[in-house]
């Protein structure tokens, strides 16, 4: 494949993502293909590209050197198209059911040929629209079963783990994370983004020392605590979903960190639905329940059967893990809600919220309840206790 | 100086190892050079090269490619030599009064050029022999709250930070000691190696499940909590000392891990002459308060004039930070002080006593002070309760 790489990086065009993805083999000879550019132009461009005589389709990501965020622009690395297409690798021999195929990688082109997954869904979007895909609590919670037991020290071995950790250090897009859900939401921060009616709510943060010491705490586990390769972004805008399937895109956040971090991404952007989607509340929260109950059983399985550490093998070992991971990730899941309500970058299950009295009534219990989360996180020690929170918050 | 370099791997004669001290002109030209390869051969070579004339020597350390360790001889990688002399390098930045000159490195030679510090002895030798070393402890203070905040996340900036954990992945010598501190002592391993009158005791421990526990917890940090570039082998042999200097040498194990691990290591070797050193005891003692109050002087000075992080930089995270480190040094100065009385590895401060019962008797000691240590990490909150505890194993 050496002959097709190219020396420098040009951004495609849609013409030259048509060549390229001829010259692949991936369509027949007989293939006839369309191409259009379907990205949001914010980071990335996104081909799609089609043979509609055969039936078959594929994506090509390509990384742009920059990033575009509300009308600013700053220089974004490339070498993130590498993190990301190297991370899809590593969950597809670890969850194949549960990630795009990967067929073809350019570092230069900072380029990813992957499986088109069109036939389903962002599923935000569709939660948002009414969907609740029945199967996507199950397959999530067996998706970080996998991933964060495999890749950790005790499923691969320390010695491989470091060659992973090593593999993924991702500095630039680590900091986008450390500024924008650890630290920005919580001082006067330029990035921050809020409505007028939340001020006297934000105020109360950013003066609550005891809240701003325990993001601290959290964020230092960000920083240091290297258990296991997180896809790092795992909300419900990087999910595609429909109601048999459900597949993890865009892990180009991915890095050794702490286990709790992806598990409080799936927990707080759920949480968004049991927050603004009152008819399906009790199916957001068993939602909740069952991506928590099948990682810990999986997660046991996996611990008991391919445990690298002979000695680490045992029950209560697992257990000071397992219950780790749910206070780290009750702790993130809290950042998550803050952030995603005050910081730079929204979701639209809040966002889309038409009337301003419910919109403002939602935001402001979502910062209540992140807030609770991270100063409770050590007493809820399991799902009853949280959902305690969740309640007493939303009542 | 690349013409210097060599394209391949030899171990130096000490002919080479004059020419090479010629080629560096570190020496004037009027130097008459002499030569002697000073190391114990299990790991190095050591060169000591000296021009009597002008009363000027050096030191050339070249990694051998295998260990040799009671009898057996083992792979080892030469890449130690340069993680070796990255560590000298960047703590000689910190902590300049406190690690040797580097003068020149050749990374395929294995090879660090180095001042030499022959007109001091290393401390463990010296403290057998009487000596007590009236500044070491203030030293080692200063030393590891300059190295332990300055190569942190709080010091360098959460960018740079990672830059150096990449630089000094060191999977190789990490899995000594995850083998032979964390591992090997806590079952019937090969590599153990106790008395016979210890065998009650040692079965004692490989029986107690709430500490195996606790050491798979105090491993687990080893493996993943990568707060600060550890030394990773600072026990009182890698320091030399007079009684107006002191040096670390040997950082070959350096890599990124918890800060309490580089404090444990000076904890529990100096512990051993708390145990065995009855008439010094007290002094000791104090040089175990004195390391901590220094370190924690000096890092909070650190923290507060130097942190990289404006959100972190509260009295209240510092203390979290304080906690953190003491709790974790206890819990592997712990660990310490038990394989070194069962394990591979062992020290002479114990090995060297020559009545039976008096050796058997402080080594029974030290598995008992091990074992409290570990256990009771998280209620030892400071000096006072740690030296509760030796008090009452002690009497």
């Amino acid at each position: 494949m050496s002959l097709l790489k190219q020396q420098t990086y040009q951004p495609l065009t849609e013409t030259a993502a048509i060549k390229l993805a001829l010259s692949l083999n991936i369509f027949t000879n007989s293939a006839e293909l369309t191409c259009k550019e379907i990205g949001d132009g914010n980071l990335n461009l996104v081909f799609h590209i089609v043979d509609e005589k055969n039936k078959k389709s594929i994506i090509i990501k390509q990384a742009l050197p920059y990033a575009k965020v509300v009308g600013e622009s700053w220089p974004l690395t490339l070498k993130r198209a590498k993190i990301e297409a190297d991370a899809l690798k590593t969950f597809g021999e670890i969850a194949p059911n549960y990630v795009p195929k990967v067929y073809y990688t350019d570092d230069v082109l900072a380029v990813t040929v992957m499986e088109d997954l069109s036939h389903l869904s962002i599923a935000r979007t569709g939660f948002i629209k009414g969907e609740t895909y029945p199967l996507i609590s199950q397959h999530l919670g067996e998706f970080l079963a996998k991933t964060l037991f495999y890749t950790s020290d005790y499923g691969l071995g320390p010695g491989a783990k470091k060659a992973r950790v090593h593999q993924f250090i991702n500095p630039e897009l680590c900091k986008i994370t450390e500024d924008l859900i650890f630290t920005d939401p919580f001082y006067d921060a330029e990035t921050n983004n809020f409505e007028a009616g939340l001020r006297g709510a934000v105020e109360g943060l950013w003066q609550d020392e005891e809240l701003k010491l325990q993001v601290n705490i959290l964020k230092k586990a960000f920083l240091t605590d290297s258990e296991v390769l997180l896809h790092g972004d795992l909300h419900t805008g990087s999910i595609f979903a429909d109601n048999s399937e459900t597949k993890v895109i865009d892990p180009e956040f991915a890095f050794y960190g702490p286990a709790g971090f992806d598990i409080a991404q799936v927990f707080a952007n759920l949480l968004f639905q049991v927050i603004v989607n009152v008819p399906n509340r009790e199916t957001f929260i068993n939602h909740i329940e069952t991506v928590w109950n099948v990682f810990e059983e999986e997660y046991t399985h996996l611990w008991e059967i391919e445990n690298k550490e002979p000695l680490a093998k045992t029950a209560e070992f697992l257990k000071f893990n397992l219950s780790k991971f749910f206070e780290d990730a009750i702790g993130f899941a809290g950042c998550e809600l803050i952030r995603r309500t005050i910081g730079l970058a929204h979701v639209a299950d809040l966002d889309s919220i038409e009337n301003e009295h419910v919109r403002l009534a939602a935001k402001q219990k979502t910062l209540e309840l992140g807030k609770a989360l991270i100063k409770l996180r050590k007493e809820t020690k399991n799902l009853a206790t949280f959902f305690e929170t969740v309640k007493t918050v939303l009542e």
